[in-house]
This record gives C-alpha cells, sequence and structure tokens, in this order.
C-alpha cells in the first residue's frame, strides 16, 4: 500500500501534567520511550488518550516535538492534528508535517454539526497544504458525527487521504467498509474491546492505550492474528478483554495513570477537570493488573 | 457439554403458506429436507424466520410434529416455544417435548416488559414441567427486554437452561457473555453479520435463515473456523456478507421466500400483512445471488 | 368533525383475573362502571392495560361484549382490536362492530417490521370491512414500529380512519402533526406524563388507565385546559405528575392493580408472567396516593 | 428569586465574520442592537448560535466587551464562558464579570465524559472566584454529558449557581425538574421546538436564537403566556414552529444568518468548516419566512 505507514499497535501516550497542571514534557518522553522499547510499531501523540483538546496550541507543539525527537525514526509518528476550525486544523497539520510526523490523524470534530459537504472541504483544505498521509477518523462518540461509508469513500479520493480508523465499536460496520471500500483500503481499530473481531474483519492496526500497561499482551495478539493461529488469538484477547474494557469505562487518560502508578511507573496528573479514579476504582484495576500474570 | 445437542450450523426453515394465506405442511416439509440434505448440523424450526407469532396453536403443533417426522433423528430439532404467556409456553414446550424434539427455544416475549424475576420465574414454570433442555434466547429487538449477563447467569442456575442464544448484534456482548459465564456454557449467535466475529469469540453455533439460500457457504465457514484457518474463514465470510446483510435488512421470511423464488425453487406465500419483496428488491437480491456463483 | 366520538379523558380498564388466572368477567364489568361514574367520557377495553395481547380470541370477545352491556351507551366505546395477522385484526373489528362499539383501535403490531405499504394494506384491509370509525395508535415502544407523519397521512386517505392516537413521548412530535395533518385532524395523546402539554399542544383526548386511580385529577385538568385556565391546568398537572410517571415506569397493569388495592377496591390477579408489585413498590405508591388528599 | 436576572425572551446573537473568517465587531453590535430595540429580555452573546467553541480567547474577549457595551445596561447580559478546562472556564468567567455582565452560563463540555464530582467541583471552582450568578446548562447534544436531576441538584447548592438551562429536548424532563427541584428554581428552555410546552410547564425564560429573525412572535407568546391565555399561546406558537423546527434543524449559526439575508440584513460570513445554507435550503427558509406576513 502506497503512503501507509502504519501496522499493527499503534501506541497513545497519555500527556501527563505535573502539580500546577502544566505539561510535563521530560515525563513525556519517557513514556514514549516505554511504548517504543516494548514493541509498539507506531506511536499517536495528541489523541484522545493524549487529551489534546485540553492542550494550547503551544502545548500542542510541544509535544508534538518531543514525541519525533525522541522516537528518533524508530517507528512512524501519527500525529493528532483535529480542531474545531479548518484554519487551526491547517495550522497543526503543516506544524506536524515541518516536524517530521510519518502522518496526521483528523477527526472532524464538530460543535455543530458538519454537513458532509463541510467535511468533504475540511479534509480537503488540510490535504492541500501537506504532503505527508492522513488518517480520517470516525468516532462519532467524542465527535458528534458519524461519517457514513459513502462519505468515507469521498474523503478517499482525496489523495493523501489513505487511512481510516473506525470507532464506532460496531464490527459490522467495519465488514461494511471492507466491503463497501475494497481490500485496498488501509483501516485500522480504535475500539479496544473490538480488538480480536476487528483484527479477524481485516484490520491493518490497532490504535490503542493499551499499551502503556500491557504492551506484550497486545503485541502478541498482533502476532497471532498474523501467524493465522485463531486458538492463540482467542486466548490472548480474552486475557486482556477485563483490562480493555476497564480502561475505556473509565477513561483512557484516568485509568492509563492509575495503572501506571500501580505498576510502579510515574504518570503525572491529570488537567482538571478531570480527575484521577477513586480509591474503589483503583482497587478494581489492581485486581485485574493482578490476574494478568 | 451436558445437555447441549447443538454445534454448527442450525438452520432456520420458513413456514409457507398456500394462495389462502393457511400453512402449507407438505412444501414445509419439502423445506426441511433441503436444510437436511445440504448439511446444516441442527433444524429449527417457529424460530422468528418461520414467522411463528403469526401462527395458531394448531399450526404451531402441526409444525412441530412436521419438522421432527421430516428430520427423523438425522440431526436435531430446536422448536421454538415462546409465548407471551407463561401458559402458553409451557403448553406448547411440553408438546414439543413429546412430539420428540431434542431442545426448545424460549425467548421471554414481553408486551410489558418484564421483570427480571418475571422473567426467571417464567422460565422456571417452563423447565419444571419439560426434562429436553431449554435454549434462552436474548434478542432485545424483537423481544423488547435486553437480559443482562446477570440475568443470563441467574437462568443458567435452572438445571435444563443449557444454552445461550445472543442476537443484541453488539460482538462485546459475546465477549462479556464468555468472560463472564466461563467457556464452558454453549453460546450461539443469532445475529447473521456478526457470523465470522462470533465464531472468533468462541460461538458453539450460529442460528441462521441464511442455509436456505446459501448452506455450502455457511457450513464451509463453520469448517474453517474448527479448522483455525482465519484466513479461508475471513475469506467466506465476506464472499456471503452481502447476502446476510440483505436477509436481515429486508426480514428474513421476505427475504428467504424471494431467494427461494430465485433458485427456482418453491417458497410459498407470506401470510398478510406480510407481503413479497418488492420487485427492485427482488433484482437486487438477484444480483447479490449472481455474484455468488 | 365526523365521525369522531371521543373528546377529553379516555379511560382503560384493566383485565382482572382470578385465582386461576382466568378472566374474571364481573369484576371487570364493575371496574368499568367505577370509570363510567366517576366522569370518563369514552371507555377503552381491550388496550396495553388492558393486557389484550396475553388474551385469547374467546376472552377477547367476552371482554368486548361485556364493556359495551356495561357502558350501554352512557358514553362512547373504543374497542382494541390490534392482531399480527389481518386476518385476525377483520375477524375482531368485525366483531367489535357487531358488539356495538363505537369505534376500535388499531396498532399495526409487528414481530417482523412492517413496510409503509404492509401497514396501508393491513389497515385498508380491516377497514374496507367495517363502517365504525378506526383510531390508528402510533406507540414504537410496542409496536416496533414507528409511523412516520407521511405514513399517518396515508391513512387517514382511508375514509373511516379518522383519529390518531400518539404514544411516542416526544411532545415536537404532536406538535409537527398538528402542523403536517392539519388542525382538523383529531389526534390524541397516550403518554401520560405529557398529558399537560399535549392538551396545550391541541390534543382532543387523552388516553390514559389513570383514571382507574385518579379520575377526578384527570377530568379536572381536561377542563382546565377547556377553559383556557393555564394557571390551574398546570396545578392540577403537577399534583398528578409523581402518580403518572409512576404507573407508566411499573407498567400499568400491575401499578393500576395495586393502586386499586390501596384504595381499597378489588383490582383481580393478573396473569403470568406478570406479577404484582414488589411490597417496596406498592409502599412507594401508597405514598404517592397520601399526598394526593 | 434571588440572584436570578433573567425572564423571557433571552435572545442570542450570532458571531459574524468578515471576507477573511476574522470576528467582525462593528455587525455583531449593529446585530446585538437588533435584538434588544425588538424587544428581547435579555442578551447571550458565546453561545452555541454565537459559535463560541470555535473562537480564540482574544476573540471571545472582544465579543464579551462589545456585548456589554453595546447594550448599556438596557437589558441583562449573559455570557457563555464554557470551556474544556476548569482553569480557561475561571478565566472567561472572570473576565466576564469584570467586563460587567450580568450572568455566565457553563455548560460541563467535556471531550472524556465527566463524573458527577469532576463536574461539581468544575462549578464550583468557577463559583467561588466570581460573585455574578450562573446558569448551569444541561444539553447533552453538544456537551456529551447529561446532568441527571440528582446531579442539577447538587449545583444549585452552590451559592450563585441559580439557574438551569435544559435543553435535552424532553418535556417530560422539565416536568420532572420542577417536581424535584421545587418551584423556586428558575429553569430556562432552551429547545426551540419545545417552547409552548416549555412555558406552560412553568419555565421562566426561553434562550433562543430565533429574535434574531422573529422577535415579535417570540415575544408575543411569552406574553400570551403571562396572560394564561393558552388559545392565543397556542395559535402565536403554531405560526413560528415551522421557523423554530427549520432553524433547529439546520444549524443555528447557519440559518440565522441565511435568515438576515433574506430579511434584507447583513449575517456577516461563517467561520469554515461551517458553510451557508445550500440554494435550495435557503429558498425554503424563504418560504417559511414568507408566511409569517
Amino acid at each position: 500500500m502506497k503512503n501507509v505507514p502504519f501496522k499493527g499497535i499503534i501506541a497513545y501516550p497519555i500527556t501527563p501534567f505535573d502539580q500546577n497542571e502544566k505539561v510535563d514534557i521530560p515525563l513525556f518522553k519517557k513514556l514514549v520511550e516505554r511504548l517504543i522499547v516494548s514493541g509498539s510499531h507506531g506511536i499517536a501523540p495528541l489523541g484522545s488518550t493524549g487529551v489534546m483538546p485540553y492542550l494550547s496550541d503551544d502545548e500542542k507543539e510541544a509535544i508534538t516535538e518531543a514525541s519525533i525527537q525522541q522516537t528518533n525514526g524508530r517507528i512512524p509518528t501519527l500525529v493528532g492534528v483535529s480542531n474545531l476550525t479548518t484554519e487551526k486544523t491547517v495550522h497543526h497539520a503543516k506544524f506536524a508535517e515541518k516536524a517530521g510526523a510519518d502522518a496526521v490523524m483528523i477527526i472532524p470534530m464538530s460543535y455543530w454539526k458538519l454537513t458532509d459537504d463541510e467535511i468533504v472541504a475540511h479534509y480537503d483544505a488540510v490535504a492541500r497544504q501537506i504532503s505527508i498521509p492522513i488518517m480520517a477518523y470516525n468516532n462519532p462518540a467524542t465527535s458528534g458525527v458519524d461519517m457514513s461509508p459513502a462519505l468515507l469513500k469521498r474523503l478517499l479520493e482525496i489523495p493523501n487521504v489513505t487511512m481510516i480508523k473506525e470507532s464506532t465499536g460496531d464490527i459490522q460496520r467495519m465488514h461494511y467498509l471492507r466491503k463497501e471500500l475494497g481490500e485496498d483500503v488501509a483501516f485500522y481499530n480504535g475500539s479496544n474491546p473490538l480488538a480480536l473481531s476487528a483484527f479477524t474483519a481485516g484490520a491493518r492496526g490497532w490504535c490503542t492505550a493499551a499499551p502503556n500497561l500491557i504492551p506484550e499482551l497486545n503485541v502478541n495478539l498482533y502476532k497471532a492474528v498474523e501467524a493465522g493461529d485463531l486458538e492463540k488469538a482467542k486466548e490472548i484477547f480474552y486475557k486482556q478483554f477485563d483490562l480493555l474494557k476497564f480502561i475505556v469505562n473509565k477513561g483512557l487518560p484516568r485509568a492509563v495513570k492509575a495503572g501506571l502508578n500501580i505498576l510502579g511507573q510515574e504518570g503525572g496528573n491529570l488537567r482538571s477537570p478531570l480527575k484521577p479514579l477513586t480509591e474503589r476504582e483503583t482497587e478494581e484495576l489492581k485486581n485485574i493488573i493482578k490476574t494478568l500474570n
């Protein structure tokens, strides 16, 4: 596939904050390093996990640069550049390209529900200003817009929109996309509890925050699928299912931070209004993690 | 597994009607025979596909007897006996057992949304009157009630409730059931477009009307999964995906009847208010079937 | 308005059962009498409240005859005749007409989701066999079909479909219907918690089980609205709001039976799988009823 | 009521942009003036209508100052200060107070679904920094969070949270709030198509963009309700219903801009990705407006 730099496990780092709720770049770099050395196949800063919408422009730029410096070409980098306005999205996409990102991810954020034409124009405006590939991201729960297969088809006609990330949580949608868009389209799964089904449906990669906590299980699931070993894939998937469900239900930034602490790692602070998990929730996570060993 | 007579492809025959909208038993037997000889592993009369709720008590009994006579022990028989009232459900379950059914399927039909306690009492009342196993069927779209994993757990404590059929169309639910109820529970998939994902999630069987039209593809999908051949399973699944989606969207009785006619088979008439597919829909189905050869 | 016999409070009796879960006709007549003498403007046996779908054909006919005998022309009678099949719906509609009903109510029950054409043909088949008016009833929660304003428009072209009962629970739908169908269409509200809004939106009547318990509050709300006294209507509505919400949430047959008992009236038994309210629920209802005096 | 500066029609101006998509302050002031002189009882800049989330901090501050200058105390001003982070929300709330706003409106924006405790802490953090009253705004469609009546009750315990704006579009919710929170709570309706029902349910005011186009109809509906004239209220409401539905369906900024142009007024440009209505949509709006005269 042309212009499709990702495959396998694409890991989403959190953005850690210090005690004054300022971005903690040194700790961020450390967390990125952990993801790389534990076997992730790609790194995706400024996603939902990285609380991108809660950051200022300057903070986004600092995170972008830190990611690329730290990764240093060892694995490809996918930078989130979504914004409510087209102008800002263009701005961040250009910044990411200049900083050395391998691709950018764009979700059509919408306070006012966008029409299909508005969405196409939005992606097109960005695509015309950069030359690295774009991953179009469909996640109605966070964007407020459910991009139909027909709309995704239109987006794929824009030359550098080459990848689709699907997070509706509906496996039928993935089947449908594959049938409608053809087997050549690179689609990625963004729904953690669907990891097994999505891989068996033909997803090229899994966009996930889980490698912050269980990198081996994530990577091994991918390997089992690649080897066509369904029994082993099933076994590895069910082993991690409770954790995947937990981190999704509690909110990825909160759950990953708590999980890092349980594992004896620094996770930094959250930015208000986000608060840490309650004690009871932390205890629950502790128990889930315990069963994995 | 004890008391779990089904595995693989459990085929649902339609109930054909004559020109006066009376049940056509001879044609029904012919349709059952087709399902058996084409390799189905079980036969399930009086399901949604068989328009069970549209039939009188006498008609249900005639269909039950015809199914068991025609099958004649070659493959196991699963008879639908659901009814709004407990009394009628007991009546039909006893009839099915006496007629020789291997198991009965019960969905907690509900005009008035039932409480968990009412549902447990309903299944219990039936279970105490028969000794063949019961498949509990969860399909909120038709029953109006979504049985939670906790409720299903309670039902499984009733000795002869040994199987669960899941048709929420949500693969996460199946993952969850398997984690919550344990790997020993026999669960069956009732959502056609989820066939691949459900098998990879560990479903023991697939309850489907599709063998009326594409028995080989259904059986071969099961065989590929059994052989652990993920690539082949994927290929066979995607081949039949459009047909599965079509028959679900148009309503199984309408779509199967139309498909039988396209294949040169008799399908009988429908009972009003159900009407045949429109010409345009029939044409669409013809095109889907054509691509399968 | 031509052929529109109803206005105001249309009361729904429950169908009481004896200790063997057989219909108790003498008690039913007593309950009907209570509704009439307490001021209801119409009586509607065999509705959801009357658990019509749980009754045999014979039982439905006995209830129909008992209603008309007991009412004896004092107020108009609206008999529920809905059935999954067209043939049975015609049968019950003809029976109701012959027995002396003023109108019949029909909801397009659907196990298999009906197309618009199937629904029109269904109503048309019934309408051609009777000469009393038909109230078309839209309640997606129980029928599984949400009839669009466009479809309702088509139904109103059938000469004796003259009334519409709306129970989507969405007041915007009522506004929309009134705008689309014109002020001359007689529409009725079937959603208890919307009673005030529906009357202010222009509903001609309120189809409700509440007069079994609080007939005065129901009738007085209607009178205040008729008098254009918004302040009084608001006051009377908020007085009964908790009870309306309670009976809807708990299921009308269960809640009305419990309420009758609290008021010192006989309510008979329910038919399984329906069970009485729990003690805690009954206590809650007792408290709500206490605050009304 | 203490600390409740609003009643009646609270008008939401759009934020107009020039040809380079920069905020056009002179035109904004002109639009605010139109709203004031046409009889609105309050003015609410930086709402959804004013595309607040699409603006930079500097732009928000300029709009805040322009609103207060132009209004100049003639009617009270309600300034939107919502932000994803608590820190920014505090910043904008303090700015609004210093600039002279009578109150601020805060919706708990959430990319990551907030817990009840997080929401309470968020409002509390803002409330402790300002002394003007806060209107808590519930609109799950835009915020992603549906604040339960129990949560709203907790918010109302914060001293300067004195008003609630409800935009779930569900009139039952308003009934419920009034019953649960008591008649003394000042609640406001933010759902245009529910205007009549909300006023009859007891809403103290209507937050709406409609006065940009039909101020007389909006104000007269309020007057009819105040006078307790239900018939007149109904008549005036149905006259404007199509327009209310249209502007909601098409998105308020797009629809108001198009409507202003149809009325011969300047409406400025939209900011990308938002685009003007299509020609067909504009024609439809033209027809609706024509019928109002």
